[in-house]
């Protein structure tokens, strides 16, 4: 396997992927300032929840070695993208960890030495998703997955795409159906690229031929990542999740969300509560090189919310959670 | 509304519409041999089951002009595209057409007299589904259409477009939901330019936000064309198509599918005996002008086959056709 990590801190400036050129290009962009970490996020530069929630933290410490005040900083990286409920919670919690010492140098230690932490805590939930998926997925073989929830998206190996890893890494038979996931094409861009990159067998498929392929036979498991999960288990993932879930359930096949607890929200009572961020509609008409009709309207919300009980189990770096959510993921997340 | 036609017979040739270069170019194609029909239909130059269909009668009238014998011509053109019943039968009516006189001028003559009587019966059909859908759908304002299924498919108005254009033309209010349609894109190049330029409200999303879109109560009714309908109403449609289906019985919003009684297949029992055309993987993998990662795998069926039971209604040029369909598609196959 290539090695390689989505986004790394190197002395006193940040690393990352450029996701926006792969599969053409493999290029590192270096982050230096809290603008440029926003930007990159907007951009989708770097994407996936938990490499979001990651990227932002050191964005803190960019910002602060910029001069920023860090209540700005906060709200400036924080409110980049608004669905995944990692990043504020990310960049609120390095926040505290500056403001513990009054002395600024003191206080960039500290806001450096938590974003490292949660660098290496997001690589090990992942080894974790990774280890509880492989168990619960045991008897699967053909997973179908949505938008990129691997390497690229995460500092680890991933979180559906992890539970992927893991069953190869333990040599069981994986094979993966991606969705190119429209717009943004994530499926066909990263995850393609990354299981490619793997030696893992990928078919990839246009996300309009998803229904046939669970309606037949040609898949055991639908397996996705999440942006975050409420307190009564709804998720908001990628568009197209919702449509997957609904199809899955149909024709009887089980629908798996992997993530870490930090994509779960004890704040969002339910789905309703999950704000949708709606993106340019660039996105969907500057496809294929040429431009559809001119001026049309276009809708295009980044991401919908699946109803619990679409949700066959979560897989988490805390175990797999079960309905009814209510109890189960109201117990983990109030359990240290 | 600006004038045009998919396809049209010029004395000695066919002249069509370039689909492929669409929204970008409006080109004219002269086709003047069997082979460039057979050509024009595979590359989807002219698309869409009826206009298919009309397309490939005028073929063999090329064909006979080419000296070429009648078996091969059907079975050369008859089989240019499996999934789509129109083209086959159409191919079979002209041919027998033909072969009414032993005078070889005579044949071709009577050839090209049914070829454009069909030209004419299949426009004739769009505005009697134009009629019918608009009665059935007086209280539906917001459609969430799939493909395309307009004056593009078709040599009238359309099918399930055909009944936009009918309540657009009666001035009810009425506004159309997109969906970009992957691979061949035919909802964001093809329906966002008609209905652009017809003047009617298009908003474009891709194909994920389908999902979404009915459950937040945007879509008052689901519309779509057919390729080919089975005698138990199990219809072949665009690749994608089922999926709306599944979602909109989810969610309960009506899923109606209209076309022409030339779509619904005598000789299948239900869609399990309709073939599903897989196409090549380049239509998946070239997008946006990049190549995803390279020599990855793609399934890329064209067509899928939505269950009856999904189905509200058939809105055909012979009537609202309802459940139990084996009787009432039945009866309508059988009476002249």
């Amino acid at each position: 396997m290539m090695d390689f990590h989505s986004l790394e801190w190197r002395d006193d400036h940040l690393e990352v992927i450029d996701q926006t050129v792969l599969p053409d290009r493999l290029e590192i962009r270096k982050l230096t300032s809290a603008a440029d970490v926003v930007d990159a996020i907007q951009r989708m530069v770097v994407r996936g929840a938990p490499a979001i929630g990651v990227c932002g933290a050191f964005g803190v410490v960019l910002g602060l070695d910029g001069g920023l005040p860090l209540d700005r900083l906060v709200e400036a990286i924080g409110s980049a993208r608004p669905t995944g409920v990692n990043l504020r919670a990310a960049v609120e919690r390095v926040a505290r960890a500056a403001a513990t010492s009054d002395d600024a140098d003191e206080g960039r230690a500290g806001a450096l030495a938590e974003a490292l932490a949660m660098w290496r805590e997001d690589r090990d939930a992942c080894e974790r998703i990774g280890a509880f998926g492989r168990e619960e997925l045991a008897s699967v073989r053909r997973v179908l997955t949505h938008c990129n929830t691997g390497r690229l998206a995460t500092t680890g190996i991933g979180t559906a795409l992890g539970i992927v890893y893991a069953k190869a890494q333990a040599h069981e038979e994986i094979e993966v159906l991606a969705t190119e996931t429209r717009p943004a094409l994530q499926g066909a861009r990263l995850t393609a690229w990354e299981l490619t990159e793997a030696g893992i067998p990928v078919t990839l498929i246009a996300d309009t031929a998803a229904g046939s392929a669970l309606r037949s036979g040609r898949v055991d498991a639908v397996v996705v990542g999440c942006d975050r999960v409420a307190r009564n288990g709804d998720v908001a993932n990628k568009i197209g999740t919702y449509t997957l879930a609904v199809v899955a359930h149909a024709v009887g096949i089980p629908f798996y969300v992997a993530g870490p607890m930090t994509s779960f929200d004890p704040a969002a009572p339910d789905g309703g509560s999950i704000p949708v961020e709606e993106r340019s509609g660039d996105e969907v008409t500057s496809v294929a090189g040429i431009r559809t009709a001119p001026d049309v309207a276009v809708w295009n919300p980044a991401f919908d919310v699946t109803p619990a009980q679409l949700v066959t189990a979560f897989i988490t770096d805390r175990g797999v959670l079960r309905p009814p959510y209510e109890e189960s993921i109201g117990t983990t997340l109030v359990t240290p």
